[in-house]
């Protein structure tokens, strides 16, 4: 090869280089912004947690294959959330596919598994928000929607009402296709026994033969085994927030008594500005306090964080009251807080890391 | 008669002086304080505000009989709760007092006179709330009770519960003696000519002959002749606040709706640290903001007078979010607000001087 040649072929292999070089960082011009967009798609926050209701739960009274089987119910709730929210899906669906799980579980006062009433029906409550258009749906006193939260949700994305209730209710969800089932589906034996027991203690107690007063048997119903509400409370990747509860109500109540679940800003409430609540415990309370609007105000006129606003409602005004229960609360960047002035209340929560905790009783 | 026996008369003149005198001032021990103590219980500050509904109430389509009407019912309404303020009664009793006045009336939309909804029924809902202990009762969806009122009054007074609903609030009621009256006692003729011209509108509409889009009608049952809610709060000479609001709801609801009148928080509250708030219009709106909580937050939490507080919710955070209506209000030194977006709310209040201000249109 003559030198010219050599040089010749050197241009060419240069040029070839340049050309290589110009096409590759041609080339990255597209995907070196859409490989960062993913990862910081990815690296995105968002923050799910839930609750199972909360009251007199000690571990005492608890099997180690019972307290396994909770705990694996709410790793479930929080997994439902989580696969929504790790690939950019909404707060709202998170937080409905979490307390779905909840309901179809007879561990929890939801949905399947719900208390009885005193007329031995199971009525059900429950409520949505969405913290983004402060939008909310609610249902009381429906008997036959296998997932009330889905009622909730559907209020809230095709009525131009907010709250409907009974058989009204149940025809708006029947007519938007929401899956009914009999009243048998909701029955479970472990709740019939617990209300036939308490029919007992009332049944007894006014022929004059009862060990219980009626302030007791008040106080058993109220503050043991008789909650159980669920909740669901998340923010998404977008910023958004959004808040769900869901409840059989308290065993054997009557008079078509509604409790907090189904109340927005008692039982449920969302704002992106400031937080998303949803609360567990003696509704009347958190109805006279209106707790979940509350935490929210807090946290917006006075400027308190998630958790100061939170232990306020729960320890002070909350426990002042003589009330009982708890809180689960989402803020704006994902910090979360879950107060219960109980004895346990079933929570957890997960965050982007996938990391999931879920706990029973007081740390 | 002799100069001895004229002395002796001046004496026993002089002493008949000396014990008118001294009886006179010893009677005056007991009676001067107790005279200073009435003088002082009738300085006391009192205050009630009453609302009939805010709405497109325009003087253009009001006859002046009507507006006559309107005016002395509402007066009516106050003089029965200024009755018992003035004479040292609770703040609750007289919000009760004021609201079965405008219950009675089939001018108002609560009570006797209450809208129909789509099944031509008459359904209503009220609440009230009790400022010392932040105790609540609540009704919703009652048929029968005549005045729905005392219905909630009864659930804070007698129930464990603040919220019964449907015909468990009625037996309930029935129970406990309340007035029960046939489903005929709450038809009006006017609203029944109202509903049925709206079923026509809707049905000619459907049919592809209407003059009105869906969107037009629902404007008109929302905007126009459909609210009508009452409502009062008081603050009473020993200091408490008291707050009831009462309502047939929104003309031509289905699927058992439930609007903000008996959500404690949103048409209803009463705080002694801050103030009592009765709210009217699209009640969907109000649940959604918890406006009636949520005067009283801003006042608590940013130190806001009331009438900053109220103007915040009904002219920024209802109106920003598309929302009509108003709100009435008193706070804890007496002070009155009445704030709405609409064209018109009936509305009176009444303090210890005992002049009483009705208004319909805006000043």
């Amino acid at each position: 090869m003559s030198l010219k040649k050599k040089q010749k072929h050197i241009c060419n292999f240069s040029f070839l280089i340049f050309v290589l070089m110009a096409v590759s960082s041609f080339s990255q011009i597209d995907p070196q912004p859409e490989a960062k967009r993913k990862v910081k798609e990815m690296e995105k926050k968002f923050s799910l947690a839930i609750h199972g209701g909360a009251g007199t739960i000690l571990k005492k009274n608890m099997t180690p294959e019972k307290e396994k089987e909770y705990l694996l119910k709410l790793g479930e709730a929080l997994d439902a959330g989580y696969a929504i929210l790790n690939s950019g899906g909404t707060s709202m669906d998170a937080v409905v596919a979490s307390v779905k799980i909840l309901e179809d579980s007879p561990l929890f006062n939801a949905g399947k598994g719900s208390v009885f009433t005193n007329e031995g029906t199971n009525e059900m409550d429950a409520s949505v928000m969405d913290g983004k258009t402060l939008g909310a749906g609610a249902v009381s006193g429906v008997k036959t929607i296998k997932n009330p939260v889905e009622a909730a949700r559907l209020v809230l994305d095709k009525s131009p009402h907010v709250f409907l209730s009974g058989k009204g209710a149940e025809d708006f969800a029947k007519q938007n296709g929401l899956k009914i089932e009999n009243p048998e589906y909701f029955f479970d034996s472990v709740r019939y026994f617990q209300w036939k027991k308490l029919l007992l203690e009332e049944e007894n107690n006014e022929k004059g033969g009862g060990f219980l007063s009626p302030s007791e048997i008040e106080f058993n119903v109220c503050h043991e085994q008789k909650f159980g509400t669920v909740g669901a409370v998340a923010l998404d990747k977008s910023g958004n927030l959004a808040a769900a509860t869901s409840t059989g109500g308290m065993m054997n109540k009557r008079f078509g008594r509604v409790g907090d679940s189904p109340i927005i800003g008692a039982g449920t409430y969302a704002n992106n500005n400031t937080c998303a609540v949803s609360c567990t415990g003696h509704g009347e309370f958190f109805i006279r306090l209106s707790v979940a609007h509350d935490v929210s105000a807090l946290m917006e006129y006075k400027g308190w964080d998630i958790e100061k606003a939170g232990n306020e409602l729960i320890f002070q005004k909350l426990t002042s009251l003589g009330g009982t229960g708890g809180l689960i609360a989402v803020d704006s960047k994902g910090n979360i807080t879950m107060p219960f002035n109980t004895e346990g209340m079933y929570r957890g929560f997960i965050k982007e890391d996938g990391r999931a905790t879920v706990k029973i009783y007081k740390e």
